[in-house]
């Protein structure tokens, strides 16, 4: 990965030299990383770009370059620019682990350091969490649309530059995809990477049998055709199958055809009875052509006869939610050697940050294994695990709900500690895992694709108190009644 | 740049590998990568991303990395691989420059080289034009909105990955914006950079008026303060004017302030107002939240006293329609020695593609410097501009118009001859400025906002007709009658 220390706004920059010239660039500070609202219209989010997130940290340092530049920006002093030349990450980091379930307002990420530190790396942190953390949501939803079919990625020419394709075909895998068309992210990852030929590739044969007959000399144990270059009944199907049969006299089998235009639903029909009327029984379909999760479902509802899909601009520029709204809040910080709750009061209530150094944790249901609820902790709060624990809704609080016979987890993991990175990322493979498992610890209903059940997420007593507390005393600055 | 060249899709191998074991890797072909529709309601594109695409290509070679992983992959055989070793890019390439306004079906590149070479390079060079285009569109629309207020770019932290905010600050500079958030743009484009700070500078100082004076204390001479982390008119704006005459005193002024929330017309004028009472008339107000060219247009309407702007999301994703929809097509293909036109027919009316070698030319009016139309050619036609030119549009050919006293423009600019780079990529500001030019020859009506009306791209009667003809042809392979 490129040293992305200056991938930052100009603001990260302007503060660290204010902070420095106040005195108070050492000054500890938390930081959460957390969304407000989950993407697609649902609640949750499959967090990812932890691993890109821990190499752009361990990566962090101002190169000579760098600080030449920086000087020709005649905003900083020299004094400043020497002391950026001696910068590194410090502190600590928490996080929660790539493949993780996450609901609104939780800490993904907690970064404690010294003010300039912690300041300087919101955009960047922001820029990859958000973005691996969208795709691999999207991702996910379409995959639970294809019902257990493979969904294969293949949107690097419309995603937005070559690392949302890389590392989109990274978070796709992440979200349940068995494998991307990036070889890049092939090689980068260890993915599986497929693909076929294109329209080109048969126009550039004098027919397209021969262009079928060359393409499965070339594989003939992993031959695809792509066959809706012409007419994909009249001529794509017909050509497959004479090929499929000459395959078959060589002792190989026509893996798969592809359709890639037209109405899937019907051509894959008729495509399957074709193959099956020609003993081609074991050929699958794959079908492409600007797919997204309501089209998959819509398309198995209808009954087409598709056995895998692939999906391009849809998942790789999660088309219909193309950000996630990741945000970067102070919460606490250090005054007179202590450290201090910071809360940021809104006039949109849903702004209004919660304050203090906490931890999410999640309960869980001994009996159905399922997730009950998330609580959102102050830091140094333990839950006792054998007596009943009450838990309300922080806005309307007379909602409550005693829950007994349940097992707790805790969702932050150290991943910097006094800036040593103390983790290691697992395999991406296991990352996939990691997500499916956390995904079936959800009843269904709090993660389906539309108007998901709202999953709650509980402030503690004590953390609910504080926030109140600090409202309060907010308030009171300019409101004198 | 980092080498890109494996961040491609999986199929470009597997057809190179198939023409290399058909011994048809040295046939001579032309690809055209063009749009078909316009992205966000209009029918332009401001062109963008071309020199990233000279990178790429000038870096295009398979490093020992790269062989090995393709070699692990079991899909092609040691020949091909070390084909590969040796392989580097021969061909010529023709496009549009930075800057250029396009339409739908105009080559803005024409890739013309052995077809193993042209067809590896397309999904690399369409992600970087179709990303940077985009943005580059969806900036010149925002520019567009704020009728000469200046526009900046800081959208990093929801950008679709580091390259996202990096390479779409490029792009919206290209499209007029004046200034980006991100260092790393500034440092490696030399566009200009902007930011101030958040509204964790101001919580982490015992009061917003500490928090004010310490950064103007850091920047009295660029000093723009963030005034709504508390209250926008009861605190904000009050200190800032506290800290304004301040800075009066040390014989500076305050450069502006920034809202980044609540009702940006309400307060901004309510701002002005206390402003101007306390003599900070030369104190700008800078406005962001969730901006785009609507909401940009619909607080002017409203009279709103917003001097610049600053949009993230929305321009950074182009959220509206985050995808430009490129495609690369074969349009001719040696065969005995002579390069054949080639045709993809379709279902599909706008999917048939347009056969040859062609080249797009603008018509402008010699009388009022405004463009009239655009026409297709086929690269060996010569328009005669002392003879007057009838035009048509291709599908409803009854709509002639004849054309006199006009100019041409040639729209494609030699890139590479044999493998050689012939041209050398200006300054961005100087793109900006092409952009700007370039719009500034269409009538207000082709590239307005909301419902632009449709600026004609026709075919040249000779590219028609060998259209017909094609198309006629490909028929008749099909259907008998």
């Amino acid at each position: 990965m490129q040293n992305l220390t200056l991938e930052t706004d100009l603001y990260e920059l302007t503060m660290m030299y204010g902070y420095y010239k106040s005195g108070m660039a050492h000054r500890r500070t938390v930081f959460d990383l957390f969304f407000r609202q989950g993407p697609f219209g649902g609640h949750h989010v499959i967090v990812a770009g932890l691993e890109q997130a821990i190499s752009y940290i361990e990566n962090l340092h101002f190169s000579k370059d760098d600080l030449d530049y920086l000087a020709s920006l005649k905003l900083f002093d020299q004094d400043f620019l020497d002391y950026l030349a001696n910068f590194r990450f410090t502190g600590d980091i928490m996080a929660m682990l790539e493949g993780t379930v996450a609901f609104g307002y939780e800490p993904l990420v907690r970064v404690s350091a010294p003010i300039s530190q912690a300041q300087l790396v919101e955009t960047t942190l922001l820029n990859i969490i958000n973005h691996q953390s969208l795709i691999a949501t999207k991702a996910s939803r379409i995959v639970l649309a294809a019902d257990g079919d493979p969904v294969i990625e293949f949107g690097l020419r419309r995603a937005q530059g070559p690392d949302a394709g890389l590392y989109g075909a990274r978070a796709a895998v992440i979200g349940g995809c068995v494998g991307t068309s990036n070889v890049l992210a092939g090689k980068r990852f260890g993915v599986p990477v497929m693909g076929t030929h294109a329209h080109s590739w048969v126009m550039s044969f004098p027919t397209e049998l021969d262009a079928f007959r060359a393409y499965a000399a070339a594989y003939p144990d992993n031959c695809i055709l792509l066959v809706d270059t012409y007419d994909t009944l009249r001529s794509g199907v017909p050509n497959a199958i004479i090929v499929g049969k000459e395959l078959e006299e060589k002792g190989y089998r026509l893996k798969a055809i592809r359709l890639d235009s037209g109405d899937l639903a019907y051509l894959s029909k008729e495509a399957r009875r074709m193959l099956d009327e020609a003993g081609l029984t074991y050929t699958r379909i794959t079908a492409s052509n600007d797919l997204d999760e309501f089209l998959i479902r819509d398309l198995k509802l209808q009954g087409a006869c598709i056995d895998s899909w692939g999906v391009g601009t849809h998942l790789i520029t999660a088309k219909d939610n193309p950000s996630l709204g990741g945000v970067y809040k102070l919460a606490a910080e250090e005054r007179d050697g202590k450290m201090v709750p910071r809360i940021k009061v809104s006039e949109n209530r849903e702004k209004t940050t919660n304050p203090g150094i906490k931890r999410p944790v999640r309960l869980y249901d001994k009996q159905t294994q399922k997730a009950i609820a998330d609580l959102i902790l102050l830091d140094d709060e333990i839950i006792d695990t054998s007596k009943p624990l009450t838990i309300f809704d922080p806005i309307e609080t007379w909602k409550r709900k005693t829950i007994e016979n349940f097992e707790v987890e805790n969702l932050l993991v150290p991943i910097f500690v006094n800036g040593e990175r103390v983790y290691q990322s697992p395999s991406i493979m296991d990352i996939q895992k990691r997500a499916k498992a956390n995904l079936n610890r959800f009843w269904p209903e709090h993660v389906r694709l539309v108007n998901p059940q709202t999953y709650y997420v509980d402030l503690s007593q004590k953390l609910w108190d504080l926030r109140q507390q600090l409202i309060e005393q907010e308030r009171r600055k300019f409101y004198r009644d």
